[in-house]
């Protein structure tokens, strides 16, 4: 069997699975690729694209594949067959993501809407080549489109935090606008706060009728 | 480290490595990919989708992964970082080609446009997704394009055999069009003919100043 090289990893701001978006581009978060001494000069050349492939390991997961899965986006309420889906529960365990290169250094590259946990190891990446991979046209089944994001709203005693981080407010707009609850509290609303984990902060919200309503922001 | 489940097996008339397309989508051959009985129910739901990524194992290729590479479009002539190529000699020798379904049967899948050689283990199959994974505007460096067609004609000794054979004459063309010298003849064009296995055809063919003259096709 092939042998798979872990030629770097991602620093990202999912420090936990749960917040972690589902798709790559969802969330314009900026992430790091550190990348192993023994394959930098592999970047050479890289820089010329504007996005790169991303194959990654879901090495999270303990659970075995599943011929079958239950997609979230379908609120845990219908099975399809995994290839049929981008569960992360498959018989080879490799992500697929594509991000927009930020920067190429000598050793480590930024890049963005990377769907991807801090600490993940890569495997590989490739030059994104549009006349290949970019098929505007192809239809796609359950789904077709990005689902409409939940708002989000703030209280009041979270803004002091948020004016000294000018990123955070975006960051946690998009990750609880996906909506990151587990299939199985969609098909039956809980009445709990949510916490995510971004970068150094615990971000605890609740769900209403609204939306998304963020109560507390503390460094963790 | 991650295991590779080999979730399935390509069928396809690229019987050696030498004449397959180094791209997906650029050779419009139909080929067939059985699915272990494990993983067929994995592909309920994937009829709704126009296309499919494929992740494959290089593995026909025994040299090691290397950090810089020749690509074939730059004759040989240039290194460049391996992640900044699509060459097969990568850290981790998986293989991604996007191909159009044309069915979805209960244990294989027919699709078109695939790169990959006769024989080929596949490890998963991902539903393509146009909003993440179609980016019309990416912008690619060295390969930006698809290199133009190298012009094919037919010997007249060669007219009966493509008279019985509806698609043998495009995929000559479409095969040859690419170019399969190897890296180091074009830097230094050798005299000689080439022979392309296609199925169960061997194919001959002599380049000139106006491209290929296929002067052979003999059953395999």
């Amino acid at each position: 069997m092939a042998n798979l090289t872990i030629i770097g990893r991602v620093t990202s701001p999912f420090v936990d699975l749960f917040g972690t978006p589902r798709q790559a581009g969802l969330v314009q978060a900026v992430a790091r690729i550190d990348i192993e001494p023994a394959w930098r000069a592999g970047l050479d050349g890289l820089d010329g694209f504007s996005h790169v492939w991303v194959l990654w390991i879901f090495d999270r997961n303990k659970a075995p594949g599943r011929a079958r899965v239950r997609p979230p986006r379908l609120d845990g309420a219908t099975r399809l067959g995994v290839f049929a889906t981008r569960s992360p529960y498959r018989p080879s365990p490799i992500g697929l993501s594509v991000a927009r290169l930020i920067a190429v250094h000598p050793d480590h590259l930024e890049v963005q809407g990377l769907d991807v946990v801090d600490g993940t190891p890569v495997v590989d990446l490739k030059p994104y080549l549009p006349y290949a991979d970019a098929l505007p046209d192809a239809t796609a089944g359950w789904a077709a489109d990005p689902l409409p994001a939940v708002p989000v709203r703030f209280c009041a005693a979270v803004h002091d935090v948020l004016g000294d981080e000018p990123q955070l407010q975006e960051l946690i707009e998009q990750t609880f606008g996906l909506d990151p609850r587990p299939a199985r509290h969609r098909q039956r609303p809980v009445d709990k706060a949510y916490a995510v984990r971004l970068g150094a902060f615990d971000v605890r919200a609740r769900l209403d009728e609204q939306g998304w309503l963020v109560e507390a922001i503390t460094r963790a």
